[in-house]
């Protein structure tokens, strides 16, 4: 750690025209993403700042705002800066810094008013984005904003100006031509890989389909991590329009990209604090979608037991909620309730994801309900477009051609990938251990928390290779000895804690044929 | 900063049965309160950690949880930790942690409980109080919790659990004999000292009154900074109870004691948001009279524009909000609705403050408001014991007869201050600067918030001579020349600031005899 002082006296200036002292600028290694600068205590007591305060700083050229924090790091007369500001705002040697406190945003007003059980207004919505987006609220300050939200509720119409000052302070796309598409999924459920196999379809009916994925946060495997298997999914939003434009899709991690970037940092606090409230979930969908310029948008709800969406009535309500919203922003919505219950395919994991839906592809046919998913969901697009009255059929048709897969190795290439790649040839982890039944039965219900936690404890998604393979499905029938489910790894002491994970926690049960013993008389 | 290389390998167990790491411990220049330890990214992803999860770490004998941060502070292999925590649990050099995830804390959920418009029982309040005081909930989630039960409110009864928990953690005093009673202040308004005067008046008629007070946050000078002014309040809560035994009373700043510390931490994070929720605000003070003993309390409400309780009907529905707390906690609460609108003496700023009252009590006579207020308190407590049935006069006859001055004085002694100091002797600050009248005329309201901002420029209350005296309050006559106000400082520069604020905030206006020119007719 290097402390890199840029050296000049402190001046006090006598007569200034409001509080304001000169501080020998300091470099000092603070975690920090935002702008934060450290006082000393004494120092800033006499600037009357209390924790949690706000300074204007301004070095020659350059000003910022930044939050204030006291601490004995640096000595009376010095302003500490951490190495992000001084590269943001160019910090020189030879420059001393002058500092004011400054009040607080007025988007702070705004979300107390929300707190006190108001309506924003279309101006205070976009102050608060704005703010979001800029950096400029603190994260106590979001996460008000976010609980005042989800408490209090908001009107369609205030999550509509949220959505549009989400699109407006980030990176967007416009495409010059062509019919716009895109999809999503809640998610919630492992082996979801559908869409590795749906937007190549999408595509090669020349829809354009620039999809924006994401990473896994508490999942095994997101669509940006299982994609990343094959491809380089870090594209800028310039090369996502390039290759939209040139191929028909791309699946990219929007992280890359500064789409609407007050969403993310309204998710990064909802995380810790287990939050995942209705409007910022419709919002931060509705909001991606817009920005990358997509007119049609089908929404992928799953449901069922142990989903994120319990029932098929609370998956219709989030349905027309979104529904609804496109409405109001000019994009037309298609909802799929799928059954969330269960895993779609059988693998688990990115790169056992991966070589699912490529080998799917290659062979033309695969596990039923990831297929029956995939057309589907590429099929509620051909209708919504007009391209086709039965979508599911046309998509079928587009699959058991070859163009999907066709369409899938040109997206690899533009994407920087190997597009001969088969699905045979993608690595594995190859520290191996399968759990084989005691018993003949029946397969019963898999424990999708079991399944992600035993792939994540064997190292999904960091270790690609790691994951599970699910070999036996609710309903199908087992025999002693027969492998239930193979865990991969990518290390020894991974595989071990992921062995443990299953151990206790029993993934999947085989029941008796007979389930009951009965003996007559009702 | 000094890195702090505790050296040993990095151990990899491939047989444990929990995913754990060992790692090199080095101490690293966090600004950090609470525990809080570093991992290099990518071993914080092999743990499969998340920003805002926590951590076990056992070094040792010793083991705490502590937050975890992701930076390149730290190599992997490498676990960093901040002086404090290094220093409370004794880490030594050639020693190696192990580091493993834990779960959130069941609080979290309870919270989220709330949240979601439940209600707490009594057993998760405990729960959620306790991890508060044990640093064992972060920023986020307390400030959850002050949100959710401002939007979501809370029964009288959860209040009830929420206070008798902040006692229960932390430190408290017992009495053996004597009759224990108290006094509070809202506050809100400047030149509010009347305790200084109370305390002692209530001495000397044999109650015991351990008073801890608290320093300003955005006022001028807290009840504990005028107190300062005459002798140590940075007591521990032992030296809190001799001292109360030996000579009747304390004015003790409560901060240098660990009285109800979850209280303290809700009130760091309340700051920052603008926030003070009522229950937050019955709590706090209830906690921290229960846990000094008390029986008796008088809790001064002031009331009136421009005050923190704008009218008498909100300030009689939080009277009885705090008198039902103290009959479910076993205190008798009397509150005393006093006016707010205008400063109760002339005299703002912590030396001039403790002036102010010294010579009145040297005097046995002074601002009309302030000995009225301070002897109005002090009666109601005499009442509430039973001790007089005229509260007032008998604590007038106290005062005037000398005896309040001479308790004061003992209080002083006891407190390590200089007993025979004189009013006159106090130093204040010697820059100053007079507002004049331009004209003749009627003192009009005088502008609160305006002369706390100037007190405040001026040095208040960390310069403790700073401050401002006011010459002529509401109603006076004012001649062109009479001077108006006059500000304090002790250093030139925030004199000039201060002139600068008082020049633009015009804190004390001066209208003409005839305030409107009326012609006839209504």
């Amino acid at each position: 750690m290097k402390a890199h002082h840029i050296v000049l006296e402190k001046l006090i200036s006598p007569h200034q025209l409001s509080i304001s002292m000169k501080y020998r600028l300091k470099v000092v290694p603070l975690r920090s993403e935002k702008f934060t600068v450290v006082l000393n205590q004494s120092d800033a007591e006499d600037l009357g700042l209390l924790p949690g305060d706000r300074v204007k700083v301004i070095v020659g050229k350059e000003s910022f705002v930044a939050e204030a924090d006291f601490t004995n790091l640096v000595e009376s007369g010095e302003i500490g800066v951490c190495s992000f500001t001084a590269e943001t705002c160019r910090l020189d040697e030879k420059c001393m810094a002058e500092v004011y406190p400054v009040s607080r945003p007025k988007s702070v007003e705004f979300i107390r008013k929300k707190l006190d059980g108001g309506k924003y207004s279309a101006v205070e919505m976009k102050s608060i984005i704005e703010d979001i987006a800029k950096n400029v609220l603190n994260d106590l300050e979001i996460s008000a904003f976010i609980l005042a939200n989800e408490i209090v509720g908001m009107s369609e119409e205030e999550v509509q100006w949220m959505i549009e000052a989400m699109v407006e302070n980030g990176e967007r796309i416009s495409f010059e031509r062509g019919v716009i598409v895109n999809m999503h999924t809640i998610g919630g459920l492992p082996s979801n890989e559908f869409q590795l196999i749906a937007v190549p379809t999408v595509a090669s009916a020349g829809l354009l389909i620039p999809k924006t994925a994401s990473r896994a946060i508490t999942s095994a495997s997101g669509t940006a991590d299982t994609m990343e298997v094959l491809a380089d999914v870090n594209l800028s939003i310039e090369e996502i329009r390039e290759i939209t434009e040139k191929v028909g899709g791309v699946i990219a991690w929007g992280g890359a990209t500064n789409i609407a970037p007050a969403d993310d940092r309204i998710i990064r606090i909802e995380h810790p604090l287990s939050l995942d409230p209705r409007p910022q979930l419709l919002a931060s969908v509705m909001a991606k979608k817009g920005a990358i310029g997509a007119r049609h948008v089908v929404i992928d709800i799953p449901y069922g037991e142990g989903a994120k969406i319990e029932s098929g009535e609370m998956a219709r309500a989030l349905a027309n909620d979104f529904i609804e919203l496109g409405k109001r922003l000019g994009l037309e919505v298609v909802c799929a309730l799928t059954y969330g219950g269960q895993p779609i395919g059988r693998a688990v994991g990115p790169a056992l994801e991966a070589k699912e839906a490529l080998k799917a592809m290659e062979e033309r046919r695969g596990s039923a309900s990831l297929l029956e998913k995939s057309l589907g969901i590429a099929g509620l697009l051909f209708e919504t477009t007009g391209i086709a009255n039965d979508g599911y059929s046309y998509a079928k048709k587009i699959f058991e051609s070859g163009k999907t897969l066709e369409k899938f190795r040109e997206i690899i290439a533009a994407q920087g990938g190997n597009e001969k790649i088969k699905a045979d040839e993608i690595p594995v982890g190859d520290k191996t251990f399968t759990i084989t039944s005691q018993r003949n039965g029946i397969a019963k219900k898999i424990n999708l928390q079991a399944v992600n936690e035993i792939a994540r404890s064997a190292g999904a998604p960091k270790d690609k290779g790691a994951g599970v393979y699910i070999h036996k499905k609710r309903g199908d029938v087992v025999k002693a000895g027969d492998p239930l489910l193979t865990i991969y790894a990518e290390k020894e002491w991974k595989l071990d804690n992921a062995i443990e994970v299953a151990t206790t926690r029993k993934p999947l049960e085989v029941s008796g044929v007979i389930i009951e013993k009965f003996k007559g008389g009702y």
